[in-house]
């Protein structure tokens, strides 16, 4: 081939949000797979909170994405050319191609995708590893039950929309935490949500207590700070803190303990943090489930697709914290 | 009777650790039994971490001690005079009789003791709610495994010390956290402890990669601030973290959160707490569990007994929260 690959590379480690110098744009000669790889020309690429952690040079999950290298991230994409036995050409595939628009792959943590089921972006959204986070980490950390009172916050996000549809389903009350009116009231109006709370404009402790006055059984948390804080003063008995992220977080430069904390001692309840990637061996159980109440209608897959390609990558990271998305954040090459 | 009976009640509420001005001290005559009560002669007061929190009035898992009220407090003494069945002249009875020489009592969350077994003081400290809040929230709450890394933070305390031994009876890795080096002597030399950490004078964060290079599977947590996060960040894998008490926030007008607690989701680890009163079904098995341990020398009970009477109540919790005592800290009647 004679195209380019355009790639978003990190030059420098971010203080707070990254700046545009702390990123590289850089151009290659499309590249060849070799024996047992395939091509992908990446089609969508999956903008998320996480992305952020791994740019700090810290110990954590997953190590962090080096200077210099192209940037970590989940995509789409069509196999343009294939050494591999499992994947052909036309094929469309799901992985961890990076910020580029042609990847090269072993076929690890990559999967074929039906497009007839869903499009796409859904593939990186609600039945992508969002969605399953969702899931696992309601059902499963959060050992969620029938008919209880479940809290979401960064609840317009992809994780966020996720859980409280699959909190729904389960017969519970759902009340999501979003950053402005519009969002609450798609939560509300399109996604089933019982009530939703402005952390901007509203205060939501006081909220929270008007609209789950028996107590929070389960707390579904993205984002952490004053919005975790908040939910530790109106817990249940024996409530259940799943901690999935802390978007609020992420650029701080001293991130805020949830002083609250000794809630957990007087409520008999508990704060868990968990990875999705530990479910790897049970993530085709999420996805029967999401696409089946996806194809029922019980679930609704929303997608916010930003266009500008690779270049675009920085923007599009800086949009994810200010909040521009309802839905999976996709940026389209 | 024509004897008196002294008592400590609460005068105000206090900010920071209690005033003087924050007790009274009243005389009453000594009252006597009406049908279905005892009274008591009250020999031993103990002195808890927990009590400082029962003098905000704030929801918590206990209603506040009201002003005016006679002090809260567990404690040992003998029958002086009885019209209920179950309890007679003579016998010696452990239950919450507050801070006053003589108490009348309905039976109610009182049991009597056997001398035989243990002193008095061992009642309120290792056989008493002390050993009992050790033995449930190591085995129960933090679900601890044989031959696992336990840290333990007020390690020389009542709590800290009972749980200490009983994760050394486990076949675990036991480090302990104190205030002072005598204290952490104490653990290592009496109590059977691996390490000790002083945490006034060294890195906490830094011993505990030197003492648990493989990570801390348990922590068992009477401290909080900034133990707690120094703790979080030498989890291993799955990690329980159980809050047993906070005692360096007890104080404090602006509790200091976890900064670290999103180490919990790194290390897919949990942060739990529970309050004793909930297995009050199960006390016996943990009494049970921890007189045969004592009788067979695997634990050794240690109390610190302080005299001067109830008027001595206000310095002896403030010594508490000074740390004076190793073991059990015990008010003599």
């Amino acid at each position: 081939m004679n195209e380019e690959n355009h790639q978003i590379r990190l030059a420098a480690r971010p203080e707070g949000l990254p700046k545009p110098s702390d990123w590289e744009q850089t151009t290659e000669p499309v590249p060849e797979p070799g024996e047992g790889q395939f091509r992908v020309a990446v089609s969508h690429i999956s903008i998320d909170p996480a992305m952020r952690a791994w740019l700090n040079d810290v110990p954590s999950y997953i190590r962090p994405v080096e200077i210099g290298a192209v940037m970590r991230a989940a995509g789409v994409g069509t196999v343009t050319a294939s050494r591999h036995p499992d994947f052909a050409e036309g094929d469309i595939a799901s992985g961890v191609f990076g910020v580029q628009e042609h990847a090269i792959s072993d076929g690890k943590g990559t999967f074929k995708i039906d497009t007839d089921l869903a499009p796409a972006p859904t593939w990186l959204g609600m039945l992508g590893l969002s969605g399953i986070t969702a899931y696992f980490g309601l059902l499963d950390v959060g050992q969620l039950k029938q008919g209880e009172t479940v809290v979401i916050s960064g609840a317009a996000g992809a994780v966020g929309s996720a859980a409280g549809q699959i909190a729904k389903i389960h017969d519970c009350r759902v009340i999501g935490v979003a950053g402005s009116w519009e969002k609450c009231a798609v939560l509300v109006d399109e996604l089933g949500f019982d009530a939703a709370i402005n952390y901007k404009e509203e205060r939501v402790g006081r909220a929270l207590r008007e609209h789950a006055p028996g107590g929070v059984d389960v707390f579904f948390d993205n984002v952490g700070g004053e919005v975790l804080d908040a939910v530790l003063t109106c817990l249940a008995r024996e409530a259940r803190i799943v901690i999935s992220g802390a978007v609020s977080q992420y650029n701080a430069a001293d991130v805020k303990g949830p002083a609250n904390y000794l809630s957990l001692l007087v409520n008999r309840a508990s704060m868990k943090g968990f990875v999705i990637f530990d479910y790897a061996d049970r993530y085709p159980e999420a996805t029967a489930a999401l696409a089946g109440w996806l194809r029922e209608g019980r679930i609704i897959a929303k997608e916010h697709c930003i266009s500008g390609g690779v270049a675009a990558f920085p923007d599009a990271l800086l949009g994810l914290f200010a909040g521009v998305n309802t839905g999976k954040l996709i940026l389209k090459v």
